[in-house]
């Protein structure tokens, strides 16, 4: 298959509150808002101290539509004190979910390094489960978002989009679905593959975009704009895109230098290398 | 299946010289032997500026044995003259292991940033192919290392023990087969399967162990002593041993907090670790 063609406007672009982590809530939603951009995906701690209803309908009065909230799971553990903790963290990020008007909670599913990762596993698939009536009675939807195997230890024990793909089917569910993310699956000799796959069964829920630099200089904070790394985004994209999928592209960047910088001069930075090299 | 039960002496503990890199090759041999480590891996750079065949001779004096040398590969490249010149390195590399007396190259089989992961893997497999050659005629079998996902970058378009078993597999000669390190492997849901089908096609030829830090604070230099981490070592090993595997446990920690230490007490604490966890 061949990559896609450029971008045609920024009407598919969107942009998760982290990525400019310096920026409050209000400021990045005017900014997006004035530069084009006509999504956001809301982090929960941009929503501390903030009535969520009004900040929702702040957001749409920018025009942007809010994509999805980040983020839901951390179920295992081998305290089940701290399971059971999860589970009410979840359930209040159905409601905050609904409150902000959005119909996606996206997970990072969590792991913990005591125990074995099949047992982590097993606490995600159980601890989705427990939450889903909430979440179907909310009409949001969970996407389970596979990350990249140098976070297994903590922070995700789903690593592939094939075990992602294999929970979501378990869980069948209209509910349930998976997040691909350029950054965690760009190395996976099985990804076109499963990325048809996640579309056929319905569950390509989004579409996370950056970079992988080389070199990496931190194991969490150092991603890439698009086109700063080795990511072959373009392509991945004409897969995601095969399946039907038509909706946005979020980039979604930690980055200790980017957050140094002037905002708004990233900020353009970001709509430049989503033009030109996504 | 059940973990492995602890070992009962060192007579297969096997250490790489860059785990203890402070040391030069002949200080680590003394030392390797006063403490009872009866098998040692090379790498290159221990070898710099000396008679390798003396080297070898100076090892099994010490009664040890010479596992393997670390390392080969790096086979792709966009710049053809790179390619050439990877080739050439790596029938150099068998030259040495042959004169140092050891029937093993560990094969960090390299990537290129700058083309798809596909055209690397195939210039992996082009390489090997090419110098298979001269390792056959020198009775030296090459070993494809799986690299953590994390390295897919520039030091491995091999990421899985799948795509090794794969490609050792393509290659089909006794002269090629895989090494597993638990570090890069330890996060794969396939990994008891892929042992199993590694061994069954003959083509088990190394065990690498240490461990992976919660939290890992740098992507290559911080690998932690066996127990220090979260991997399950001897539920690896004994998949492994299950294969009919009798070859070394090979201790390869890069690590600039232990190498900051003395390294004659980082010695006493590989031993217990690898008595009490591996």
């Amino acid at each position: 298959m061949t990559p896609s063609t450029p971008h045609q406007d920024l009407s598919k672009l969107c942009i998760h509150t982290i990525t400019t982590k310096p920026w409050a809530i209000e400021e990045a939603a005017k900014n997006y808002a004035a530069a084009g951009v006509k999504g956001i995906t809301v982090w929960r701690d941009a929503l501390e101290g903030r009535n969520i209803r009004q900040t929702g309908n702040l957001l749409r009065d920018h025009d942007l539509t809010v994509v999805s909230l980040c983020r839901g799971g951390f179920f295992p553990s081998k305290d089940p004190n701290k399971r059971k903790a999860a589970l009410d963290d979840n359930r209040k990020a159905i409601e905050e979910a609904a409150a902000l008007g959005t119909s996606l909670i996206v997970l990072v599913c969590g792991a913990d390094p005591g125990q074995p990762l099949e047992e982590s596993r097993k606490q995600i698939q159980d601890g989705i489960a427990a939450v889903l009536p909430e979440a179907t009675a909310a009409g949001v939807r969970l996407a389970i978002e596979p990350l990249h195997p140098m976070y297994a230890d903590t922070r995700s024990a789903i690593n592939t989009l094939a075990q992602a793909n294999d929970m979501a089917e378990a869980l069948n569910s209209p509910y349930v679905g998976v997040a691909v993310d350029v950054y965690h699956l760009w190395w996976d000799p099985s990804l076109q593959r499963e990325i048809q796959r996640c579309g056929e069964q319905g569950n390509l829920m989004a579409f996370h975009i950056c970079d992988w630099k080389s070199p990496t200089t931190d194991l969490l904070l150092d991603r890439g704009l698009m086109g700063e790394g080795c990511i072959p985004i373009r392509q991945i994209r004409a897969w995601v895109e095969a399946t039907g999928f038509t909706g946005f592209n979020e980039v979604e960047i930690f980055s200790t230098a980017y957050w140094q910088e002037d905002q708004s001069v990233f900020l353009k930075k970001i709509i430049k290398a989503y033009r030109e090299n996504s």
